[in-house]
């Protein structure tokens, strides 16, 4: 078991993480020698599918909770970097037959839903980061866009996650592993946050901030709330526990971002979390935004990353323009004339 | 804080988990209080919709992983306890809106899916208990049907559970409440396990055997696989791993039952987990039966489930008789003959 230690030693050295080429290096040797590779909860694997063919070309993977979620996104980032689908084709969920994660595939950009909790989030990293192996992608960046409660700040603000923090403030994942526990370090990816940062506009009609996210295992007691089916403290508990996470500058409690922090850092692979406060944790447990508001609210985090894949697209000269470009239709309003025709004579 | 630890001495007396007359006593008085108790996670709400009309007559709450499996189950059990739909009615996700759970209720029995590992398997429980109290159900039964590695059992073999153990082999759940860790005892109802046991039947072509259950927080490493994006131990450190379990009565691996069995037996609810072995982990780490073996398989909890079900239905009088009972169709040779009809004239 010394080799666990020996091993997590040497996390801070990027170049052992990846090739020069900018591939992931996977580190773990065992994958280069099994017959095939089974990625059960993608419904994928090393030798029935290409999947350099089909991945070789993935440059963003963005994960979020609900398979919903994570399919409006996929069509919103088709529109925002201008991908066209073939005619005649549309958008399917390459892991349907998995009945775990969905996933979708517009260009450069994965969309993927991890489910709730750092459990489920953690096979999924496994099988993705296995999945930018076998697929040979050049430098993916990995993002997750969440939904969250605030701490001292209001519903609709968009919080990029500094310091990914376990429920006793550490900023690393407790790992148990062959019975031994370990810590990896729940970095995420400094610089990368700093830019989404800049690309929050002062039009925005919210604010977008920096601050430490706080991970836990549950939504009820786990976050001290006061309506779940059990709760053994008092109000003032609460309250004083939510504002000892706030003078430790945490801003936001989520499950999930020590997990994807923790194993994308020990895989070399720059990662982001953005999140949507659902509300301010210190008026409240209850959410109660209308569902038209949240439904806004959960697209800001999808602009801001809009704006930075946009940006690195364009970056590479990759971003067609969307002036002009509108698909397959020539005109939206005879397009509507023949729908209408179309079903009349059904 | 004291609260927590003076409460949690109090766990073994049952009288106060429930009401006398059966219902669930909520261990929350915060709940009372409250406006309206809205279940996020299952797309109901305690004044939106009339929780005891809805659900007044649960008595069995049966959870699996995916939302598929479970809607399966729905329709298997439908057909088990001879439960007739109305005409021209089909089953319908109950929590469909909330886009994280399925559930589905066919008269006294509720399907619904949990996702995967132990934090999403919380929340769910948090919600289901609330939805047992609000709608008044008399000593509900709650049966986590799931799938698992064996250790030293068979693909196919069916394990009930007798104690679920933590990744340091604890018979509890670790919780962190307020930045507090506690541990509740994660009990499951040792009659009900003997009675689940008892209705294996000589004649099925697959072992049903009663074990300790291991819950762990990952598939991979979590689990001694050597198959993730890393693996920093040894084939000898993993078998070690392996044997030292089934050495301490281990004889499966899962990522759900500590949670399940600490908030059902802290609710004072009976549970059981009946699951399936997908593979002997001391023979491998991938699963390679296939598609159809596998789900044969996935039946197998199901039945036995659907044969307990029965039985407590046939005490009480109330299991419709199967033999007999078509439903809405008279004739199956000439329902298929209609139906091909009326797709010709289409």
């Amino acid at each position: 078991m010394s080799l666990l230690t020996a091993n997590s030693h040497s996390l801070s050295e990027e170049e052992l993480d990846e090739y020069s080429d900018g591939t992931v290096k996977l580190r773990n040797s065992n994958i280069e020698l099994m017959d095939q590779d089974i990625l059960y909860h993608l419904a994928l694997g090393s030798e029935s599918h290409d999947l350099q063919e089909m991945f070789g070309d993935v440059k963003f993977v963005c994960m979020g909770g609900t398979p919903k979620r994570m399919e409006n996104f996929a069509h919103f980032i088709m529109d925002e970097i201008g991908y066209k689908l073939p005619a005649g084709t549309q958008l399917q969920d390459i892991s349907a037959y998995s009945y775990r994660y969905s996933m979708y595939k517009v260009g450069p950009v994965l969309s993927v839903s991890h489910g709730m909790g750092t459990p489920s989030v953690s096979i999924l990293m496994h099988e993705m980061i296995k999945l930018m192996y076998h697929a040979k992608c050049i430098d993916p960046i990995f993002i997750r866009i969440g939904t969250c409660g605030g701490i001292g700040v209001e519903g609709g603000t968009v919080i990029i996650t500094e310091d990914a923090l376990d429920g006793q403030l550490r900023n690393s994942h407790e790992f148990t592993i062959l019975g031994e526990t370990i810590h990896r370090p729940a970095k995420l990816d400094k610089k990368l946050a700093r830019e989404l940062k800049s690309l929050a506009s002062a039009d925005d009609p919210y604010d977008t901030i920096i601050g430490k996210t706080l991970c836990t295992n549950d939504f009820y007691e786990g976050q001290g709330r006061l309506d779940g089916a059990f709760c053994e403290f008092t109000e003032t508990d609460k309250m004083n526990y939510l504002e000892k996470l706030r003078d430790n500058g945490v801003v936001n409690i989520e499950m999930e971002s020590t997990i994807f922090a923790a194993l994308t850092h020990h895989a070399g692979i720059k990662a982001a979390v953005v999140c949507v406060a659902l509300l301010n944790r210190l008026n409240g447990d209850q959410v109660n935004a209308p569902k038209e508001v949240m439904h806004e609210w959960q697209q800001r985090p999808q602009i801001l990353v809009s704006r930075y894949i946009r940006k690195v697209l364009a970056q590479h000269g990759q971003l067609k323009s969307l002036f002009g470009h509108q698909g397959s239709i020539k005109s939206p309003r005879r397009f509507k004339l023949v729908q209408q025709e179309s079903q009349a004579h059904d």
